[in-house]
């Protein structure tokens, strides 16, 4: 797979994709991933990539012009399968989508900066918005890390273990039960008996149980679902 | 306000805060962002800080022991307002509650990793637990990048225009409308001529029917909230 990230912050980006498990994935060559600088798509000499809101305001808007250039730049080399915008108000990312986009070959992502993208370039260059929450954060960056990382990780051959995926918290619309390991008293504070029970079956029972319990108390949405 | 950051992979927080808003924040002296490294907390020699699940099962789990030591220590320096697990099945992250913590004085963030950490640790030290989303990422320290820069950049003084962040999706429970800024002619896309009118009023109207029209088609379920 092989991502494209246009930024007006590459620096930001950094030191997420340079550990763990997208460092890993990059090293391994299972994922590439590339930084592009919107300023080095602007024309004017302070590398101008924002202006003013036409109808006031505050606040400033990211301008068409140097992001059409990137992205015209980057659809001349090779197909893209879609071209992410992060904002606040896109398609909220859940398992199901990274999952989906886990299987894309080539994809840009836009990072949003300011009040956003003049809406020019939402209608006709971007296939998908992605939110990864209903919070406000001050880039896109941060979406863009959240959203390579969830779906990095699902890629076939980047987790050295690849049931530990299977059995993460929503790919079966349950939460995860409880765990425990050593030492099984820690200040008097003690692990489940039937952990330590060895009898398997009885293992399973219990964490099914626990798994729906503790769902059935967080996230009952999750049960509708299913 | 100050916050520590329990981590094992200090090296992958570091750029998010050496870059854009959360840097002002820090460099203004708003905010003190400290990492701790888990493995200083540890007893043995190859600074173990996870072991097997109890029960069996793939997946390692972050001990106890270490994570007491560290979160006990910073308890007998000050007086913490909340000790916040990051993890995919806690209270799910949204605009209300990262204008709550943004109020807060001293917080600890614990990044899980792995499985997760003890469900002792759970029980007896942590008071908050969020999620960023109905997404598993491949550590906490994604989602406490994610944590930090939403509540950051609400407190007073870090914005340089503080209309800037009121006027944000979410904080009304509505979407923002769309944005344009020049040319107002790209290749014959062309921006709305209301906000090219100069009538404040008109304009006004346009942008809270467009955001209102936006949120009807995007997000029905925040209109039920407000």
């Amino acid at each position: 797979m092989r991502i494209d990230i246009i930024t007006v912050l590459p620096e930001l980006l950094k030191s997420p994709f340079e550990a763990s498990i997208m460092k890993r994935a990059i090293e391994k060559g299972i994922v590439e991933v590339y930084f592009h600088n919107l300023r080095d798509y602007t024309t004017d000499k302070r590398r101008t990539i924002d202006d003013y809101q036409f109808g006031g305001g505050a606040g400033m808007v990211m301008m068409i012009e140097p992001i059409d250039k990137c992205i015209s730049k980057l659809k001349l080399e090779r197909d893209y399968d879609d071209i992410i915008y992060m904002t606040p108000d896109g398609e909220t990312l859940n398992q199901k989508m990274a999952n989906t986009v886990s299987l894309q070959k080539n994809i840009i992502i836009l990072c949003g900066h300011y009040k956003g993208v003049d809406q020019r370039v939402r209608d006709h260059f971007i296939t998908r918005e992605v939110s990864i929450g209903d919070y406000v954060l001050s880039g896109g960056e941060i979406g863009a890390i959240v959203f390579c990382d969830a779906i990095i990780r699902l890629i076939p051959g980047v987790l050295s273990d690849e049931t530990s995926a299977l059995t993460d918290s929503f790919q079966d619309n349950l939460l995860s039960p409880p765990i425990y390991t050593r030492p099984a008293n820690y200040n008097g504070w003690e692990v489940p008996d039937v952990l330590l029970s060895g009898h398997f079956a009885n293992i399973e029972k219990w964490r099914e149980e626990k798994a729906y319990e503790h769902t059935l108390n967080r996230r009952p949405d999750l049960l509708d679902e299913s």
